[in-house]
């Protein structure tokens, strides 16, 4: 998707660490037009499938998937990340590995919100080595829902999340995939 | 706004500690018309004041106040809960008190995203003690901003945040105040 890939290039900030920071548009500061235009791409390339809920993972993918469940006209869910005390109790569970804050963690969604009726689109704002995404994906399992696939915003393409997800069979659309990233350049695939 | 009260009587569930659960349309799965119709409320009431930016606090006020931001056609700037390695250093912080979790915890916003430029409007989906409303308040006074005031989906008027609020002379509106609930009955202000 050009305008993500030009956006990425102009304000993105490679950091030490691999990481991307992209918080003055994606993350942290919402370019809301830019948001409603990655909404747009998915449901173009989602269209075909009879999506019944898109399913993302707090915090900062909500606000995308929101917006792409405008095009879809369907309700969005989101998992936690932890149990808060307002939630009952009758939870699909999945472990993952967080590399971004060096802990495990657990993600839950009520089972009351899927079921095997849904047809689920899972969305993310960034890809990396693929554990959240990997987590929901087993929650769609466990919840006997069809999974349509799976969109995220910005995939690193140099580490292996995307390739773990496509081998088991998910159709992954990402709609900037980095090859490599360093403080001068960043190259897109 | 009575689409939104007809939604709390009909789906809400009051559980024990005074915890009014609407996850199956606002918090934890999106009923994206009827955010559609929250957005629309909250640009209608504050249409007279030339906004800027709109803060939010992760998690689930994120889907509501981008949903805002497209009627408003400004950014969205969420505050985070914590400090995460993917966030540079220069940040406004307050401390807040969670009565949810139980922690005190602090609310950060890059200060490149917040200046006395701005005209801020605050979103979030629900108001009780008000400490995380006070807490963004408190990083637009540090930034300068012109605060226009508040928008809360759902306010508990039978706790103390509401109030608290108004005495500092922010405008608030809220789409619901709850005056009384219990098992039973769920009344409105």
């Amino acid at each position: 998707m050009q305008l993500l890939k030009d956006k990425i290039l102009s304000e993105g900030k490679v950091m030490p660490g691999n990481i991307l920071n992209v918080s003055s548009f994606l993350n942290q500061q919402v370019d809301i037009d830019l948001y409603n235009e990655i909404g747009r791409e998915f449901f173009r390339l989602f269209l075909s499938t009879p999506i019944t809920k898109i399913l993302t993972i707090e915090a900062s993918g909500i606000g995308i998937a929101c917006i792409t469940a405008q095009y879809f006209k369907v309700p969005v869910v989101f998992a936690r990340k932890f149990m808060a005390k307002n939630v009952e109790n009758d939870l699909f569970c999945a472990s993952v590995k967080s590399y971004t804050h060096g802990l495990d963690y657990t993600v839950t969604v009520p089972k009351q919100f899927l079921n095997e009726k849904d047809t689920v689109l899972l969305i993310d704002d960034f890809l990396a080595n693929g554990c959240a995404l990997e987590g929901l994906v087993k929650l769609v399992e466990m919840s006997g829902a069809k999974l349509a696939g799976a969109g995220a915003v910005i995939e690193k393409g140099f580490q292996h999340g995307g390739k773990r997800i496509r081998e088991q069979n998910v159709r992954l659309e990402s709609l900037a995939i980095i090859e490599s990233m360093d403080e001068n350049k960043i190259v897109f695939k």
